[in-house]
């Protein structure tokens, strides 16, 4: 009997996540604060509690996993190694395709690694509450869920078109006990403001995340948390990549490229940086594992972006970070993969990439969808339009495989089941999507709104 | 550390399925035709492939499951029985808690079971497409999913109300290839004679069944296949319970009680049917394992049914089994666990209750979400309304553990997961969900149409 799906025992569930800032090259630069001036730890110290802090400022190369968060952890870790040998066999290709698959978890993506992780340490601080935003509902119900693992209230702000629209996520947070409000609303002063100019405001993630972050910055016993971009966000995510490292060893493979969907950049951070040391050591056997992060051409934020301080919301309210970025003003279309849509990008993806340690790749919305149902009928499991981008990819790597003949063996971040996305298959089916490709000259005149910077 | 997850390596999948036939006291009564005498295997392969008739006129205690059925398997088997902690410790109760968790596999139900075991036997024996029906789309996503997975056209006559109201089970069908019709449909004679009298008729899962029936019947390269009630589905389901046995060997403990949602029977055949032989002498710790069949109080078929020889659908078309029965043109209410209203119930659940071997028991909507909604914040998986049922039950019993400070063994049978329901916890969320009891006269009258036999 030859074992498709690799699995390992819940004592397998590393110990420590990895922290890639200990293997960079050079140290990544600070977030700026207004006044231009490094963001102190004080600084966050209104929205984080002071472990999350560390973590975000750490060099430290590995950081213990506190045996509470391993616990929920077990709730669905290991997650399984797949083998996609159908797949394979459908393609007709030489390479051999895994799947990392993590839309086992009851949030059904990636996102709880990090909200467990983040809900724990606010109520060892003694916060009671947290605050967060979220779109199309991924992590809010990932916040939802793991808030509810620690016993502390979640209030989620989604946006106003997203609530309308997509209940049923809503419907899984309140399912896990969180308030969800309609944003903008009347919660905050940010939110009264705009509804006072503009009552049918149909919200968006800028103003989501200024409402959330108001309301934890004007209370003491709440946080804000955040499911992308930042460090410790990535920090969390490296026990997915970490975990295929494992599971390799376990059927003596190992990936000669490796393929992840990245918006924010956490569901890349978690696969991709655990082999970014050994890629600085020469690669395990001798040759380093090529790590490409998949964007959608709608919002090719690494691919045709700049590397420079901007904002991390539309409203300019965040600090500023070094980053990838199309400019904070930067509007995608209302693609599908919503959690793809953000302008610029996680700090240390976007450090490798342009110290070209790792690969960047867009992929339009057509192709990604073609990929996710080829991938559901060879292998069952129905993908998240994020995780089909590097399905996608993926595919065209193995079709290269099939053209020369190389036998190389491909991993593919599969971040999340596609359950709350079937509308999107929908259209795809119907014929409604479309691809789209920013003129040159759209990019150029967003990135004109950068900050000045020193 | 202490694991609540309790897996088994994919090498320890059962390599045989229990039929329960083996171990009655007395055996099963043949299903009855038309002119009253028992239906033939002849009669029986114009819609259904050899081996499946074999399996369900089989009294072998052990029948084998083939290497490709178990390759299959291999994608999501053995599933998780996982013991809920957490919900013990927010009831406060001394009783110990499993459930044996189902919603992993692709079509997030256990209904893939027998999907993949039907699908493999028809490709065997050269069939190139299966017809079958479905409701609210648990079923046809399954079979969906097992046709691809050998190779086979499937075509889903799909309740037309279902089909308008709940369109992500149909893309998700799609997704999976499968052609899906709203029933009636111009596909058939049955559908076409509906429409030519009555252009808006909504369909239901009885009409639905005849025209699946209808065009397997009229082509040689075409099965019919369904996914509950009769001998081979209820005995492809029993990896379930054979799994659980292994799960809680390896952890020391056993069962003092098991639920399992009741409608057609599967579910509850699948986990409590392997515990029915250990039964029969004297129970594996010297005491039998208490087997209860939970139903809907809107559709209590074998709380406050006759036992009797009726129709499998509405209409009439099918052979007459011997079961408990509200009467075949009983109309349950609109209630949203849409897998339990069946007017009848397998003829192998039905005959063991007669028998006094199992138990049974009818709970209402409300108590069921709101079981569902408090094991959500528990344990963190959102379940299907079916499973709900057994929650409610589970959760009752381990209160009466509580007050008696019993500390009893229960599993619970969580079919699926709710993530395609979650309109229904809306409704519950709204105050718009409600109980229904059937008055005694209304059964009455249903049960005076009961065909009459012999």
């Amino acid at each position: 009997m030859e074992s498709l799906r690799i699995t390992l025992e819940q004592s397998e569930i590393p110990t420590h996540w990895y922290n890639v800032v200990a293997d960079l090259p050079t140290p990544p630069v600070p977030p700026l604060g207004a006044d231009g001036k490094p963001v102190s730890a004080a600084q966050l110290a209104a929205i984080f509690p002071a472990a999350i802090i560390d973590q975000e400022m750490s060099a430290e190369r590995w950081i213990a996993i506190p045996e509470q968060v391993r616990e929920i952890y077990r709730l669905w870790r290991p997650s399984p190694l797949i083998r996609a040998r159908r797949l394979e066999e459908m393609l007709g290709t030489p390479a051999r395709i895994y799947y990392k698959y993590e839309g086992v978890s009851p949030a059904g993506s990636h996102k709880p690694n990090t909200a467990v992780a983040q809900a724990f340490y606010n109520q060892q601080a003694g916060i009671k509450r947290i605050t967060t935003e979220t779109g199309a509902g991924q992590w809010g119900c990932s916040m939802a869920f793991a808030g509810q693992m620690f016993g502390l209230e979640v209030r989620v702000y989604m946006v106003k078109v997203s609530f309308q629209q997509k209940p049923f996520r809503r419907s899984m947070m309140q399912t896990w006990g969180a308030e969800v409000f309609a944003s903008p609303s009347a919660m905050t002063q940010t939110g009264r403001d705009l509804l006072a100019s503009d009552p049918d405001n149909q919200g968006s993630l800028g103003i989501a995340i200024s409402e959330a972050v108001e309301e934890a910055a004007a209370r003491a016993d709440t946080s804000y948390a955040l499911g992308s971009v930042l460090n410790h966000v990535a920090l969390h995510q490296t026990i997915i990549g970490q975990e295929a490292k494992k599971q390799f060893e376990k059927v003596g493979d190992w990936p000669d490229v490796i393929f992840a969907p990245c918006g924010g950049g956490s569901s890349f951070a978690g696969i991709a940086f655990p082999f970014v040391a050994e890629n600085a050591s020469g690669g395990r056997h001798g040759r380093p594992t090529r790590l490409v992060a998949v964007e959608p051409s709608s919002c090719p934020t690494l691919t045709r972006g700049a590397y420079a301080y901007d904002f991390g919301d539309a409203s300019g309210f965040t600090p500023l970070m070094k980053m990838y970025t199309l400019g904070h003003d930067f509007m995608p279309p209302g693609i599908h993969a919503g959690g793809l849509r953000y302008h610029g990008d996680s700090p240390l993806v976007s450090q490798l990439y342009h110290e070209g340690l790792i690969e960047a790749l867009a992929v339009g919305q057509l192709a990604t969808f073609e990929a996710g149902v080829l991938f559901a009928r060879a292998e069952g499991v129905i993908p998240a339009p994020e995780s089909n981008h590097a399905i996608r990819a993926a595919i065209d790597e193995a079709l290269r495989c099939k053209e020369s003949g190389e036998a190389m063996t491909i991993l593919v971040n599969l971040t999340g089941h596609g359950h709350f996305d079937m509308a999107a298959y929908d259209r795809y089916f119907a014929g409604q999507l479309e691809d789209f490709e920013y003129p040159a000259e759209a990019i150029r005149a967003s990135l004109e709104h950068l900050p000045k910077v020193g």
